[in-house]
């Protein structure tokens, strides 16, 4: 059943793309990811779960009513960047230095693992090792937006896990860029180390010292620029050009532009008043549900097609949990067993960025469409799955309030 | 000059789209917006034709950095939408219909004087009747959302003339959907009286219906929705729902997807929160700049390649300020002299609206490649007058504050 997009009078709009193709889009995804949310969380579950379910159902899966187009991508990544914006608005960077001991140890456990067994499954399947290594590539990133929102959204952004698990993914995006050069240059066949040593050192180099500096740079700079200009709401185009900036700056060296967003946030989270966090908490709520739907969006069922490909799902699903819950979960043993499974569950999703390595090893010509349909099965399938299991971990935080608004009718 | 956008290590990212794209763009479009618009501020010009100038100086025109793509083009289109949203937003409907006589008289001029000189200047020229028809059409639509982002900034939005503006703005594109249907029936040989008339009076009665009756219906429903309701900022997320459903009804009916845009912030204007505009503004901070700076954008400097073309530009530009300039002010005579010519400079802009005219006709291949380029010129030349005319016509205005903040450095 696909719905008809065409129903403005034929009369106009014949020689221009269709008019109402925009807020259409916009209608069907925001509505039905706020519809489905709001069921979810009367169902008791994370609203989160909901947004990305829509993308499912409103996707080629099941409805075909939208799409994924590159309009559908940029509001979903501008969304994903606003997140993470908004996130390290909320962190100071020293607090997240203070954990940085721990979360190198999470991020390390949390890279090798993972890796190490989905290299290990592909390989007992007798793939090509050239595939087994992208599917491990793909099983390593952490996508920090899925958890950093459900932690924002409960207001537990303060508690020490929730620091552990935003510095571990910073840390686990650097060290995930490592495994996909690695794994790219092996595919080529041209693995030359000098270059991979640089691209690692210039960004883990980029990431300590925006953390490390960032701050008290931005503190200087800032309002000194700022009484100079003459435009209103100056401080947060600043902001806004430091997101820009830093997200370009990221990808250039080679990390996502998230990680540039997360930094930028950070910096100005002790410049910056009041009123910048209104203003991007605005586009947040406009643009997040397009970073949810859009994950689910990508789910092809055809996986459930043949009972191999299905049971290798199967497989990697529960080796992508199990992974990460005791590779960052034993990393964080020092912070005892609470938050050992915080940490743990915290890491888990993999959402757009395992879908990314996938895309890339696709385009390679060097995994096949059907394992590309597993990893991409895997990346919706613990995004979905760690939300309630977050809720879980959480439910004896002293800030936690998970019970919060579920009493309503 | 092309800046090279591809410094991304080549190592990674071979085989997907550039991920540094969407942030580069942003970056470039919206630093570029912000400088320029900063810079004409000091020169004591509207800041906003620095923002259009962007569109110019980084489009295909200048420097080739940036290209009009379908990415820009949603964010544009967005923008503009929650521009008029949150113009809406400001404005009760009843002071709007107070003033509806008025309006009606201004946009009933406004559309039938630029129509007829445009029709008659491509005659002279000895056009075809079905070319001289189209450049007529692209002459007749206002663009409200420069205007009202001049208004809004300076803080004259409650100002009796500006409240004229608003209301013959949409009246004159409920007309200009009557010149466009009809002229582009003529194009095809096919006038379907019936058909044109059912198009106007759905267009007419969605307008005045929800003008008229939205806001009091909004009263009672939102309320008691929203206390229904378990997610955090639920009056947002009803607000743009009513938003995306306005503006999806707008363009079924015919009407731009602006003119929904901007009844659902009126109609939202006596109910929700001030949390509402905050979160609204913030989207606005954002997004706009893309607006402005993707009328610049389009600007083609082909025009000026042979002297006739040259002139007729010229002779087009001049047309469509004067046509406006005097038939919206005559419209408004009631009003006074002051307001008369707030009034006609208020709805010279053409903005994108002239250019969709322009773009069907192409596309139908009724209009030539140089006479479209022409009316880019003319819309985007009209844009950029504007703002310092508006300035200058509301220079003595008792709530206007021109020169607010010059005396900054």
């Amino acid at each position: 059943m696909r719905l008809d997009l065409d129903i403005a009078p034929a009369l106009l709009f014949a020689a221009t793309s269709n008019p109402v193709h925009l807020p259409l889009e916009l209608l069907l995804v925001f509505g039905v990811a706020k519809l489905l949310g709001e069921l979810m969380e009367r169902l008791g579950q994370p609203g989160i779960v909901g947004e990305i379910l829509a993308g499912v159902v409103l996707g080629p899966s099941v409805l075909g009513w939208v799409q994924p187009d590159q309009v559908l991508a940029a509001l979903s990544e501008l969304g994903v960047m606003f997140l993470l914006f908004v996130v390290g608005l909320e962190v100071k960077s020293s607090e997240l230095l203070r954990v940085g001991g721990t979360a190198m140890l999470v991020a390390t456990l949390g890279v090798v693992l993972p890796f190490g067994v989905g290299y290990a499954i592909m390989a007992a399947i007798h793939a090509s090792w050239v595939e087994a290594l992208f599917v491990g590539a793909a099983m390593v990133a952490t996508s920090v937006g899925i958890t950093a929102q459900v932690l924002a959204a409960k207001g537990l952004l303060q508690e020490r896990a929730s620091k552990v698990i935003l510095a571990a993914a910073v840390i686990d995006d650097v060290l995930g860029l490592l495994v996909l050069a690695f794994v790219s240059s092996v595919a080529k066949g041209d693995v030359n180390v000098a270059s991979l040593v640089t691209t690692f050192v210039m960004a883990a180099a980029f990431t300590v010292l925006i953390a490390k500096y960032g701050s008290h740079a931005l503190g200087r700079v800032i309002p000194r620029v700022e009484q100079k200009l003459t435009s209103t709401e100056a401080q947060f185009n600043l902001a806004l050009l430091l997101l820009f900036s830093l997200s370009v700056l990221a990808v250039w060296l080679g990390v996502a532009a998230i990680v540039g967003a997360f930094l930028a946030g950070m910096a100005l989270s002790e410049t910056v008043n009041r009123r910048v966090h209104d203003l991007a908490q605005g586009i947040n709520e406009l643009l997040v549900p397009f970073f949810l739907a859009g994950i689910g969006i990508h789910l092809n069922i055809s996986v459930f097609g043949s009972a191999a490909t299905l049971w290798l799902s199967v497989g990697v699903l529960i080796a992508a949990i199990v992974t990460k819950l005791i590779g960052c979960g034993v990393g964080a043993w020092r912070l005892g067993r609470a938050d050992m499974l915080r940490v743990g569950v915290g890491m888990i999703p993999r959402g757009e960025v395992g879908m990314v390595v996938a895309q890339i090893g696709l385009g390679m010509g060097v995994i096949t469409e059907s394992v590309y349909a597993v990893v991409v099965f895997m990346t919706v399938a613990t995004t979905l799955v760690a939300p309630p299991m977050l809720k879980f971990a959480y439910r004896k935080s002293p800030r936690g309030l998970p019970e919060e608004k579920f009493s309503l009718s």
